[in-house]
């Protein structure tokens, strides 16, 4: 079995890993484009932080690793054809173009920074930030050109953790985002929790902002704005991204959401044999029950490791994405599972939030810290849709998303959350954890909504 | 609608508040028999290792919240006798001697430390720790002696947590326990990586070791053991607990496991009108689909919701114990849930076990640390029957030991732990959670295994 994977990080990786830890037979090639594969993207961050001393580090594994585990990864090697009916992919490596034959192959070519339409996205001093050379390209110019200030475009995931990174390093960020909240992904009581944050660190936070251009001037770049504007020595854009579907295209398969692969739960395509999985498919939303685009490494570890499985005969399902993303912008952490209220509405639920305040841990033991979680429910089924937690680096937020995703997997009532058996001692939890006060919370107003409706 | 509850901890105040949550008009009246009610027992050992200042601060709500919140509380009231057919309840209080009639019961009297059969328990600087009393006249003993020296006999979770907090507070201290390992209700891996922590933190500490006498001495206590003996200037028994069941006795409930109240899930006793929860009564399993003794704080809280829910007319169950525990010893954080290993034999399953270590969070971001995670599972199914899980306080173990609550609650296997859509970030964890990790480390095992027998 001879199994050709284009693209060397997170989808491709664990593809590959899978296929070959079910079938030591298999003779398993990943193209990758840069030199720099299993690389952590959402490392990057870190780097440009200066909490991650060298880049090097950033490596899930190292190229010997992968070696060493059976995969044949080929650097600096693009994937330019593929050819479905031949079974043959055409890729130009350093030693000139190649012809693989393969049995079963997966398309894993990611995604790319989304770019808005802006004027002047060449201004020297404009970065995106996606792959291992554009963070390398960053560091280089904030450390030769003694950047003092920056501005970010976007207050996404990425926008949040590089105003931190940033401002760790003695930069004054400022942040423009286009929707009225940051971290759209979240609800507006979170997304003012978070701003609040980001104001309190000094970060200059402009919401309800378009920019329109930038343009180079001598105290770096100006950037023009629909209501002001500014100037910074650097501009990230942080704008989300977009799947790289080329090859795809290419051949002809089904694109869907966003413009991205088309794929089955099998994370196959629509042409036998050929595979794909990560940020360049759509992904299978577990309580929407269809296809969405939501790139995230941990979702295409996952995609990856199903695709590795069924190359090699099996018949797995990827059972779904919900959603789930963490992050830790300075000392808070904030994170989502499932839908938020919008999304539950236009899901066709009768939906009802509720924001609550717990204690991570019992307040009489020291260094206990407020939690904001809200959840979002069906208020007539009380069917748990999603949650969303801030509060403190230190109060075990992130695995307590893990509870209500657990939850939603199953498909769990907000109720039922009471009947888990969830750990307890004084320094780290209440009998009833905060996950579940805030069950007991959301159920009493639910009671009140239906004697209202009654 | 009349309801008298007799204990006012942890099931108790929980059955009072759900019953008037549900029930506004009903009259909830408990009886109380110390001056603290709804204390938290689970943070005596942080009150006596001075990292809870006051006592006061261990309720987990004041008399004067019991009181808003509709619950009428008699302190210092005893209750003696049941009269079921009269349905009175006969106590006696500071003012004298009551006779209250009620419409629903429930018994809520908890649990009393267990006394191991050892000669001399009466001598003067031996006590038990259950009660706030307990903890106020050992307060007092360590304070009032200058207590430098203690011995603890059993190495069960109070064990650990007064291990911990007598060190804490300069003083030397031996750990007797009679089995072969600390915590007993981890697998020996587990309790090894424990003991090793104990040593490390000073403390003397002697396993398969049957105490067998206490006498006075010069230097405090002198205890004698089946191996040597040692002086002490306080010893703490702390061998666990048993149901206190002598009110339910006297009117002839049906009693079960060890002694406890035999209760239906929905925490009926089998006299109408009269329900149990709580330390005193058998708990359901959830694994095992039968009874056992299970005193846990946070199962009292569920089961005393899901009886003040019943007795205002409900028909909710009780979804059943995991068993889940966790303990902060020093640094390190130890917990499970599920069955260990010769738990999950006896119940019929082909269980094989696997300790792995998976990082926290990325090794790249600052301060991460290992995690040992145990899994147990049944090696034919798959079906993921318990997890152990020890690392430091920081680590999130708790929170993560919860995830396979969740999981076992709704009887996942162990490949479909993959399936989750847990969180990510690399400073709290990886694309595959340590969870997932261990799963998949789990499942590698497993197709060793079926391959060895197939």
């Amino acid at each position: 079995m001879n199994i050709i994977i284009i693209g060397g990080s997170d989808a491709g990786i664990s593809a590959g890993l899978q296929a070959i830890e079910l079938c030591p037979d298999a003779q398993v090639t990943l193209l990758v484009a840069d030199a720099y594969p299993n690389f952590s993207i959402c490392g990057l961050p870190f780097y440009l932080s200066g909490e991650v001393a060298h880049w090097k580090q950033l490596a899930h594994r190292t190229a010997a690793d992968l070696q060493a585990a059976g995969l044949n990864v080929l650097e600096r090697t693009m994937a330019t054809r593929i050819f479905p009916k031949d079974q043959v992919v055409q890729a130009a490596g350093p030693d000139g173009p190649l012809r693989l034959p393969y049995d079963r192959l997966l398309i894993a070519t990611g995604a790319r920074s989304r770019t808005p339409p802006i004027k002047g996205l060449d201004t020297p001093g404009v970065f995106l930030l996606r792959w291992m050379d554009d963070a390398r390209q960053l560091q280089q110019f904030i450390e030769n050109q003694h950047v003092q200030s920056a501005a970010i475009i976007g207050g996404g995931y990425i926008g949040m953790e590089m105003a931190d990174a940033l401002t760790k390093r003695g930069i004054q960020v400022s942040l423009l985002e286009y929707q009225e909240h940051v971290l759209t992904t979240l609800d507006a009581s979170l997304g003012k929790l978070v701003e609040g944050h980001l104001k309190d660190q000094g970060i200059k936070l402009v919401t309800r902002c378009t920019v329109q251009a930038i343009t180079p001037s001598d105290a770096g770049c100006l950037i023009q704005t629909d209501s002001h504007s500014l100037h910074a020595d650097l501009v990230l854009v942080a704008t989300g991204s977009q799947p790289e579907v080329a090859l795809a295209k290419d051949i002809g398969l089904p694109l869907g959401e966003q413009g991205a692969i088309r794929v089955t739960q099998k994370m196959e395509t629509a042409l036998k044999g050929i595979y794909a999985a990560g940020d360049c498919v759509q992904t299978w939303h577990r309580l929407l029950q269809q296809h969405v685009y939501l790139p995230l490494g941990s979702t295409a570890h996952k995609q990856g490791r199903v695709a590795g499985e069924n190359m090699v005969g099996g018949e797995r399902l990827f059972q779904g994405s919900l959603g789930t993303q963490v992050v830790k912008i300075f000392d808070l952490v904030v994170g989502r599972t499932g839908l938020k209220e919008q999304e539950a509405y236009e899901a066709g639920y009768a939906p009802m939030s509720l924001d609550v305040l717990a204690d991570d841990h019992k307040a009489y033991y020291p260094g206990a810290t407020p939690i904001t979680l809200r959840i979002t429910a069906d208020w007539k089924s009380g069917k748990l849709l999603g949650a969303q937690l801030a509060g403190s680096y230190r109060a075990e937020i992130s695995k307590r998303i893990d509870i209500f995703a657990a939850a939603l997997y199953e498909g769990l009532t907000v109720e039922a959350l009471n009947d888990l058996d969830l750990s307890y001692t004084p320094p780290l939890s209440s009998p009833w954890d905060p996950v579940q006060v805030a069950a007991q919370a959301w159920s009493k107003a639910q009671r009140s909504m239906n004697v209202r409706n009654s």
